[in-house]
């Protein structure tokens, strides 16, 4: 793969939309070759042997490996907090910035758990996305260059990519997205997000059916510019790159989700190579991964954000990943076979 | 607790059932002051905060402590194998305990995946229990020993105990214990374990209802010996003594399910400390955890047994008491609570 920074521009990305390389049907007739000779009954391990299928189809190695799992939450502030569809004051992005760099917060103890390298990146908190019941809330510049700092986290060497954010009002521009990108009412895509009470989820649904009606467009990227913010932008960067680069893709909640279905809009198959890690309690979420034709790996009733379900995740990809590499076959262990 | 073992007959074991200790409040007491605090929307991290509160209630400890995880699978032979209710051969059962011994088998990678210290115990496998259609699969001192051998894995000091089972024809048994203790016509509960064809599934559901017409009682402890196998009454009697110790217990799919669910017919509030791993494939499974008014933790198409469930949501248990233990608070993290 060519090297991704800079895209300069919306076409470049619909470039690399073009180009994405497919599953490794090599890798793929390995896992299948030695799966149904270790010692269970076929199919018993579940998800799990999918899980391990998708690794090597998506790493294009046999056997999978996880030794660089790598995490990044990208924040960034929105327009629209100003609107008040949030419970939370918008100075609380910059406030969770320090928090993660601190090693205060969920996903902190998340990615320690389960051995996860993890980076927040703070994309212009000091300058917010434009409300975008008014407008487009980025200029192409903008979203490309949000994009381009998603890219970067695609990095060579990097075995599995766990994305997630954090910004103050991103659940309603989540929202916005994929009422743009799949229709239907704007009640149907909005939830109350980190909490908001009855009043302020009827001024977010108002928000979401505004933003969506001043800014239609065709184009996915022109949706992803015009409602996203740039922590959705770099999250959508960051899912393309990695395509390319061969690193699977662990999705989050809500607003990653929406992220990544931006591309789906563009190509069904762009994100063959993500898990959606964990349905989240936001409404939306489920109906946006049906959408997408995934199951989620989890059903916790999180609702956090910040990379939090993806990086839970992680664990059952790392048994996964154990099961299949680890186990022995019947040969081996000299365990008959079926009757 | 006084020593558990020996346990000499099955009236000592309903003496245990009738003094459990309860949940510890002050635990509680101590979670539920701390959990608000911390740096996230309140009730955003959803079950991995229920989770932690059921740690800190059933270990009676604030934080709660996972030093110690212990995984025990219990094997046994079953008269009904025999009888062509299972796809693999008797044989199979010893093969596979010498397979955990070995660290082949698919309990041994998650074991190492999650830091669980596992031990296989063969119970008595040169000698199957007797066939349950033609009378109690087991004499009460055969019942009251495997009780004893499992009460012996519920030792002071272990923070978490993950229960799991080896026996080629115990998903028979399963069946038959659900099927006597609540009910129902035996097709309900019986399912293709290990994947028997529509033949053997006829067979084995004609074998699951005679056992239970055969072994009527009101006594669940009479239900599990006469329809139960050694490996069922060990995972019973470790459920139990794992009670009075104050370890919180994962359980595994259908047959770890059943063993437990004989405490839950004598005591509603027997399997308190025990959260259900995982959702198994097997139907009787998701049948069975609802009588119990469990929700599984996780539903990832599984069905081996051998405890793969159970290890497989330690990395969930791991991950709820770090959040909970790790997080910076509100105050500490300088970040704004809502408005």
């Amino acid at each position: 793969m060519k090297d991704f920074a800079p895209v300069s521009s919306l076409s470049a990305v619909h470039a690399l939309l073009q180009s994405m390389p497919t599953a490794d049907e090599k890798a793929i007739a390995l896992w299948a070759a030695r799966e149904p000779q270790l010692t269970k009954p076929a199919g018993s391990l579940g998800r799990l042997e999918e899980i391990s299928r998708f690794l090597c189809a998506w790493q294009g190695r046999h056997p999978p490996r996880l030794e660089n799992v790598r995490a990044r939450v990208y924040a960034g502030n929105h327009g629209v907090a100003a609107l008040g569809v949030s419970a939370f004051p918008a100075e609380v992005t910059v406030q969770m910035v320090q928090n993660y760099q601190h090693g205060g917060a969920a996903i902190n103890q998340l990615c320690k758990t389960f051995a996860i390298e993890l980076a927040a990146e703070s994309l212009d908190l000091d300058r917010p996305t434009a409300d975008f019941t008014k407008g487009p809330a980025m200029s192409e510049a903008e979203c490309v260059a949000a994009m381009a700092t998603g890219m970067r986290a695609a990095e060579d060497g990097v075995d599995l990519l766990i994305l997630g954010e954090m910004g103050i009002g991103n659940t309603a521009s989540a929202a916005a997205i994929s009422h743009g990108l799949f229709g239907g009412a704007a009640a149907d895509w909005t939830g109350r997000g980190t909490g908001v009470d009855d009043q302020h989820l009827k001024i977010k649904i108002d928000v979401v059916g505004r933003g969506v009606q001043v800014n239609r467009s065709d184009d996915p990227l022109q949706i992803l510019r015009c409602l996203g913010g740039r922590e959705l932008a770099a999250m959508a960067g960051a899912v393309l790159a990695a395509r390319h680069r061969r690193i699977p893709v662990l999705l989050d909640g809500y607003v990653c989700t929406a992220a990544a279905a931006v591309l789906h809009a563009a190509d069904p198959h762009a994100l063959d190579h993500c898990l959606v890690a964990h349905a989240s309690v936001e409404p939306g979420h489920r109906r946006l991964v049906a959408q997408l034709g995934k199951r989620p790996l989890l059903d916790m009733d999180m609702r956090l954000g910040e990379g939090s379900g993806a990086a839970l995740a992680v664990g059952l990809v790392r048994a996964a990943a154990a099961c299949h590499t680890g186990m022995a076959t019947f040969a081996e262990a000299g365990v008959s076979d079926k009757h």
